[in-house]
C-alpha cells in the first residue's frame, strides 16, 4: 500500500472519530438532527480547515469531499443507535486515535509547505484541537481543551517529537508513528492517573 | 435589467434582512450601540465571508463596501424605532427572504468556481446559516440553528434543488428562482405547522 | 532607528499586552496552564490573523514566529506572579496601548494593500477588537466589546483619523502617532468619566 493512501485512510478514520464524539455531544445537549450533523462536521473538519486557511490553502474537504461521507456515517450510527449518553471508554479511545492522526497529519502537512519547526508545531496542534474547542463553544459547554484533560499537551508533545525526528529524515514513517504514539501515550497516561495541568490557585 | 445587477440588489436586501434580525437580537440582549452594529455586521456578512475564505477568495465586502451601507441602514432603523422586542412576523418573513437569497447566491457563487455539486451545496448552506449561528454564539443565546426551526434544512433543500436544476443549464434564472422558492416554502411550512427535525430522545 | 523596526517593536509590545490581559482573564476563570496559553494566544493573535485572512494573506505569525515569544513571556509572567485577580489599572493602560498600536498597525497594513478608506477602517478595527471578543467568547464571559466600555469606538475613532491624515501623505509617522493618541484619548476619557455608548432602553 502506498504511503499517501495510508495517510488518506487514517484521515478518514480520524474524521469519523471526531465526528462521532461531536455527534454524541450534540445529542447529549438535546440538539435536533440538523444540529447533530453541524456539530459533527465542525468537530471533525474545523481544525484542518483553519490550519489550511492560515497557510492560504483551500480546506481538504474541497478537493476531497469523501471526508463528508465519514461525517455522515458517524451521524447515521449515532442516530440509529440513539446514542446520547456521555462519551464512554471506546469513544475516548477513538478520540485519542483521532487526536494522534490529526496531530501527525497536520504537522506533516505544515512541514510539507516549508513552514519552520515552530509554525509546523503550532499548525499541527491547531489543526488537532480547534474542532473540539469549537464543538464545545457551539454546544455552550465549558471547553474541555481549556479546563481539563491534556488534549493540548498530548498534541503538543506529539507534534514536537514529529518535528524533531523529521530533522533526521531517515524515513517518512518513523516520525509519524513515534509522534502518533507519543500523543496516545501522553493522553492515556494522563487519563489513567488523572494528570492535569496546574492552575493558578486563587 | 441585467442579471448581475438583480443579483447585487438581492444580495443587498438579504444583507439588510440579516442585519436587521441581528440588530434586534443584540438590542434585546441589552447590548450598546457598538454591540448592535457588530452583531448586525456579523449576522449579515460572516456567512459569505467564510464561504469565500474556504475558496481562498476575498470576502464580497472588500470589493463591494456598499454591503456595509445595508448593515448601517438596518442598525439605524432599529435604533430610531427603538426596537428591542423579539423578532415578529414581518421580520421573520424578511429573514426567510434573506435565507433564500443567501442560499441561492452562495450556491451559485460556488458553482461559478467549478466546485462539484457536493461542495456547492455545502458552501451554499454554510454561507446562508453561519451568520445566524455566530450571531447567537456572540449573543450567548442557544443557537436557533442547532436546536429549533428548520433554517439548515430549508437552505439544504434549496441548495440541492438549485444544483440539480443547474445541471440542465436551460436558463440561469430558473434554478435560482425555484431554489429560492423551495427555501421559502420549506421554512414557511415548517413554521406554520411547527415542523421540527427529530432529536435523540433521552 | 528604522520605521519598520519601530513598527515591529510596537507590534511585539501590543501582542504582549493583549496576551497578558488574556492570560489574566483565563487564570481568573480557573483554566489550567494549557487554557491560559491558548487564551493568551487567541487574545493577542486572532485579530491580525482574521484581518490578514480577509485580505487572503498569511497571518503575521507565520513569517514572524517571534510573536509567539511575546505570548510566551506574557504567560510566564502571569504564572510566575500567580496573577489571577481582575485586570487592574496598569494592565488596563497596557491594554489601551495595545489597542492603539493594533488599530494603527492594522489600518496601515490594510492601506498598504490598496484597500479603500472604508475597508482600511473596517480591517483596522477588526484586527484590533477581534482578539478580545474571541477571548471572552472562549472564556464564556459576556463580551466586554459588545456590552461595556468603548473599545470599538476608540479603535474606530483612531482608524478614521489615521485614514483621513494619511490622505495628505506629508509624513508616514504623523497619521500613526495622531491616530494612536486618539485611541488612547477616547478610551482614557471614557473610562475616567464612565462614558458608555447608549442602549435601546426596554
Amino acid at each position: 500500500m502506498q504511503w499517501s493512501s495510508l495517510v488518506n485512510i487514517c484521515d478518514l478514520i480520524a474524521t469519523f472519530a471526531f465526528a462521532t464524539v461531536g455527534a454524541r455531544v450534540a445529542a447529549a445537549k438535546g440538539m435536533d438532527y440538523g444540529g447533530i450533523i453541524l456539530i459533527a462536521g465542525v468537530s471533525s473538519l474545523a481544525g484542518g480547515t483553519f490550519r489550511n486557511l492560515f497557510l492560504v490553502h483551500q480546506p481538504a474537504w474541497i478537493p476531497n469531499p469523501w471526508l463528508f461521507a465519514a461525517v455522515f456515517v458517524a451521524v447515521l450510527i449515532t442516530i440509529v443507535r440513539r446514542s446520547s449518553e456521555p462519551v464512554g471508554r471506546f469513544l475516548l479511545a477513538l478520540d485519542t486515535f483521532g487526536l494522534a492522526v490529526a496531530t501527525v497529519s497536520g504537522t506533516n502537512y505544515a512541514i510539507g509547505f516549508h513552514s519552520g519547526a515552530v509554525i509546523a508545531v503550532v499548525l499541527g496542534v491547531t489543526g488537532a484541537v480547534t474542532g473540539g474547542l469549537l464543538r464545545d463553544v457551539l454546544s455552550q459547554t465549558e471547553p474541555v481543551l481549556l479546563h481539563r484533560e491534556t488534549i493540548g499537551t498530548s498534541a503538543l508533545a506529539g507534534a514536537v517529537i514529529y518535528v524533531l525526528l523529521n530533522e533526521f529524515q531517515v524515513n517518512k514513517a518513523i516520525p509519524a508513528i513515534v509522534g502518533g504514539l507519543v500523543v496516545v501515550l501522553v493522553r492515556e497516561l494522563s487519563i489513567r492517573y488523572s494528570w492535569n495541568l496546574p492552575r493558578i490557585s486563587k
